[in-house]
């Protein structure tokens, strides 16, 4: 007896660039019957749905109702389907602040099934698309991820400056860059190198490099807007040896 | 005039399932004159290289002479060939606990060029495997990735203690878990959950929980052995909720 499982995919489709998907995920997404997407994933890999999949936008549109993350959960279950293939597209890496978990949870809990696939994470990405390593062997042996836009019902709070780890990455941190930067200066240098990515990966990526008692000053001055990626450490410092333009 | 330039690209494979390669990765694979692998890269991969490919094996072998890293870092230089396509396949992400940033050091100290090709890290696909995301909204709003093996000529030492993320995941850390645990014991409590994560991604995979306070215990009384990762923090609770088995 074949036992089959009403599952739900949920693929990460990278940090914008559609060739950093991973062969799965695209793979998924050919096959896909149902694609329920949000803002963050790179509209073209939607060209690789077949022609008569189900395309499902459930990301924020300006005016315009959006879906709330129960109302998601909600599709996700009557969507499952065990003769169908689903797919919830995702920006980044699905458990990487990307509430894949709860998406997970909710399936798990009408009895349905999930399975993950990552995606790489602009965590990571990122830094690197700017020159950015966040481990060195020399300088950096840990690094943090952390949000800067915390969910106002979780009951501890995020102390930034007690993330001890020699890189610290903050994700959506723009808007609260100075409760940030204010709170790592109680434990890290003045000095310590500090690069905003804005848009990175993309055509129109955008690199500041200051130290960090600048920091808020300078993103005022180069109106630095979201989405944005701050990379605290002294791994910023490699960005400068390795953006060396090469002899041709 | 049509600049080129002699550069190398830095590739992640993954964790190790090879279908977990980005596209961009695989395509130049594909297209590769030189690939220049190590142990952790999936052998799977080397499968989709031309059959005329040059394939060079720098990782270590058990009773033979292993390439240091600058032994690596000067067969970089002198394989960079303009009118080549040359990648050095790295397990995991090049800029994670990788050494890419240093190739690509060496690569640019040498006139030469790099592009990274990021890849899916096992400190984020290991835990999801083992049905664990490394954040949650409700509990976890940072994680942090250290190593367990820090250079012995680094100046300042991890305290594994200080790293304040909610969500912390230590790679190659079995040979020193009793320090790093009872460095953690100090600033947490003694009932957090831990999850070992031996041999990840594959189908030998085992996951071992329990409060870190009986961690080291519980690894010499399961046998753990290297390959693994620990993660340490409440989002190891979210694994028995997802791990039920669906109505099928």
């Amino acid at each position: 007896m074949v036992i089959t499982m009403n599952k739900v995919f949920l693929v990460g489709s990278g940090p914008g660039d559609p060739e950093l998907i991973t062969l799965k995920g695209l793979n998924l997404i050919k096959k896909a019957d149902i694609i329920i997407y949000d803002r963050l994933a790179s509209g073209d890999l939607l060209k690789f749905a077949r022609n008569d999949a189900e395309l499902i936008y459930v990301g924020k549109k300006s005016g315009e109702h959006s879906y709330s993350q129960d109302e998601i959960n909600k599709l996700l279950i009557e969507k499952a389907n065990d003769e169908k293939t689903i797919v919830r597209l995702k920006g980044g890496d699905p458990f990487v602040f990307g509430r894949g978990g709860e998406e997970a949870k909710a399936l798990i809990h009408s009895g349905l099934g999930f399975e993950v696939v990552p995606g790489i994470t602009s965590a990571i990405a990122v830094p690197a698309a700017a020159n950015i390593p966040v481990t060195d062997r020399h300088c950096a042996s840990s690094f943090a991820v952390v949000t800067g836009q915390e969910d106002p019902k979780k009951e501890e709070k995020i102390d930034y400056g007690a993330l001890g780890a020699d890189t610290v990455i903050v994700l959506m941190g723009i808007n609260n860059l100075k409760k940030i930067a204010n709170q790592m200066l109680k434990t890290r240098s003045k000095d310590t190198p500090v690069a905003i990515i804005e848009q990175g990966t993309t055509v129109n990526q955008r690199v500041i490099t200051c130290p960090l008692k600048d920091v808020v000053e300078k993103a005022t001055q180069t109106k630095v807007k979201p989405p944005a990626i701050i990379v605290i450490g002294s791994v910023v410092g490699i960005r400068e040896i390795l953006s060396v333009v090469p002899k041709c």
